[in-house]
């Protein structure tokens, strides 16, 4: 991050601490008071830039949505984005997605987002794929029953990888797509990076996962 | 089926009565007996010109194989290239795959191979793909517990219904291969098809989905 972006960064931060939230922790079990209703919460792990987000939000006006996101440079380019729609149904975590069980309730999302996720393609480093059973136990725990997972990606081995693991863990499908912007899928919002992606050419796998 | 080559196949079926089966439901319950050994029965529905099961009879001498096929200017074609083979662990089944629980025991047959299987892809002909859940309670029904079935096919909707109807259904998936010819997987044998869709660059879905 250079010097300036850095400085407007840490300035951004700290004058949206009701949009970019840093104390998750405290807020357990208590996110809809957040929101000030009872709307669904569905969660995006790994945000990003924000476009997905700040897309879903505008299009699910009835759904509250969070996005976790890791690195301070890249939140607060999603924060800018949100602020600038004017939307108020989504919030973003500063925070490190390593135990989603510390950060939300038993049942408390209804959905999680898993976009473009870093596919970890050698075998030893599996574990730390977000559909890695360990993962999938935290979402068992913080959703509630009838939970589902959308997974959207462009590498072949970790959506491969993914659907096995979903099923092992006893998850089932509810839809595949090999291609889906060849498909009629009107829900779908994409990414900043599957925007790039498709516009190429290339093929985008997601499948929709659901806890029984 | 032109004149001539249907005299053949007649005769040709009427010479090979104990390599072509076409008394299968008196065999129901007793198919072990046709191969004299306790060795696990593969099926494989839709065995086409036999390229599959005659390289996978060869491949695999301790196990017994089952070829189902409805064409009978294929069958025999089937039946030619297993003879030239010289393999005794493979037979063929001049049946339509109806009700497989008519030509099978509860518990007879180890594995289900689908090929290349009629993806049949309008929607209100979905119950007539091999993997729509009425196929599935077949399979089920026939195989014994833990037994998988592997699906092959170079159509993209039909293996995106077939993982969800799989899911639905209970199995669980254990291998996805979006690509299968880019990857290392030395028990593949190839169908005359596959070879030739292959050779174009196409990609070749596989999975394996068991019955727990």
């Amino acid at each position: 991050m250079r010097e300036r972006h850095r400085a407007w960064a840490d300035d951004f931060l700290r004058d949206n601490t009701s949009l970019i939230i840093t104390d998750a922790e405290e807020r357990k079990g208590r996110w809809k008071e957040l929101f000030g209703n009872d709307h669904p919460i569905h969660l995006e792990i790994g945000t990003g830039k924000g476009q997905f987000i700040t897309g879903m939000a505008e299009k699910n006006p009835d759904v509250n949505f969070i996005g976790i996101e890791l690195a301070k440079s890249i939140i607060v380019m999603a924060g800018a984005k949100l602020k600038e729609s004017g939307v108020t149904n989504a919030r973003l975590l500063h925070v490190d997605a390593a135990d989603l069980k510390e950060l939300f309730a038993q049942n408390e999302i209804s959905a999680i987002y898993l976009n473009f996720s870093d596919p970890w393609p050698k075998k030893r480093h599996a574990k730390r794929r977000l559909t890695f059973h360990t993962f999938l136990e935290q979402y068992e725990h913080i959703l509630q029953p009838g939970g589902e997972i959308t997974l959207k990606t462009d590498n072949q081995g970790l959506f491969e990888y993914s659907l096995v693991s979903f099923s092992e863990f006893g998850l089932k499908l509810k839809e595949v797509h090999l291609d889906l912007h060849s498909a009629e899928v009107p829900e779908n919002v994409m990414t900043e990076y599957e925007e790039k992606f498709s516009a190429k050419g290339q093929p985008i796998y997601r499948c929709r996962a659901e806890f029984t």
